[in-house]
């Protein structure tokens, strides 16, 4: 079989096929040329917080760019899940303090907000990050290192929109109140369920999902393999 | 102050000491003068399985031995912790069954029983390790890497002190149907639980646990740093 006529081929060809065959959630927002790692957390989560701190790293070492979902403890392990709060559940939330205070003490991430903290609601946060992927892409990763750095290391409560106009300013923090941010963030968390994840952080890899801060060496290693 | 007479020093006074400072459950049974890593496992954990074929190079690396602890899920997970079955959990069941075949591609770990698989009981597997654990502690890692191989490696079932027999040998195998076995292995569990220990594989390093195949990198660093 022989070609007619003149075919351009895109020196980016091959990336686009690529995402023409990636589900839909893990198509980017404002990327549409490079390939993405899908972050999803909860701000609630203080490995979230910490992976947040290195998930730009680690995009960038492989070419692609990082699309940040927020996500709902409270949804998919408490509901889907049906289990506990981590920190109310025997054995393991003592365990869990200690570990997030470890790995903070090890990487020297200043935290002024304890594990065993009253968790505050995240809704008007996970709406407000919602808000921002869909009306203004590119502060993605400003909004989400905001509202991390406020919550985990400042130790603000950020539970309304109010808490949140110095964090985000007044634009985005009006938005997380509105009707659209509520359906926004509704539906990023069961695109989130759909693609499996239920923890945070998961990081998913062109719909291979990754859950925890300690899986960070093995995305790496995934990365560079192109999987196994 | 000073002090009078002769006073002889041992050159592993240090290490006398260190273990006085520490729980009794961290004591070795046949290694009283070499610190200890204490490995905590169940048989039917996929990554108990590819911790115990790591733990004993981790320990060398830092001039420690192995004290190979079984422990139950069944009674930390569910009895305790109140949880369902890990695989029986929405979202992480099958999660958890991509993350067993995952990592056994990478690190090349041969499976005839997938992590679906039924589960068998792990009592009869238990009280052979505890028993060997108080009787012929010299044994120990032997029979630990017999079961888990012949249980994961080749997919045998094991639930029953007679399936035992070709595994561990007659004695042993008999030993796990006496009711000192059913005691000793009821200790252990209680020393891990009273050691904060949940999941399998746990590590714990002078009372410091880590749970997790996943902290393996973190175990060594914290070993060659002392801790942080």
């Amino acid at each position: 079989m022989c070609r007619q006529g003149f075919t351009y081929t895109s020196p980016f060809q091959h990336l686009q096929l690529f995402r023409v065959g990636m589900k839909p959630e893990l198509r980017g927002y404002h990327a549409r040329m490079t390939p993405v790692l899908s972050f999803h957390f909860d701000f609630i989560s203080p490995f979230g917080y910490f992976a947040s701190l290195r998930i730009e790293d680690l995009a960038a070492r492989h070419g692609r760019t990082v699309q940040w979902h927020p996500m709902l403890l409270g949804i998919s392990v408490m509901k889907v899940m049906g289990l506990k709060p981590l920190l109310d559940t025997p054995l393991k939330g003592p365990y869990t303090q200690r570990d997030v205070l470890r790995y903070a003490r090890e990487h020297g991430v200043a935290m002024q907000r304890q594990p065993g903290d009253t968790v505050m609601n995240p809704l008007a946060c996970g709406r407000a990050m919602a808000w921002v992927n869909r009306h203004q892409p590119q502060r993605a990763a400003e909004v989400a290192h905001a509202i991390y750095g406020a919550y985990w290391g400042q130790g603000l409560d950020l539970s309304t929109p109010e808490a949140l106009i110095p964090v985000v300013g007044d634009e985005i923090a009006q938005a997380a109140a509105s009707d659209e941010a509520v359906a926004l963030l509704r539906a990023e968390v069961d695109a989130a369920l759909q693609a499996g994840v239920f923890g945070s952080p998961t990081v998913v890899v062109d719909g291979e999902p990754f859950w925890g801060i300690d899986k960070f060496e093995q995305i790496d290693r995934w990365l560079t393999r192109g999987g196994w």
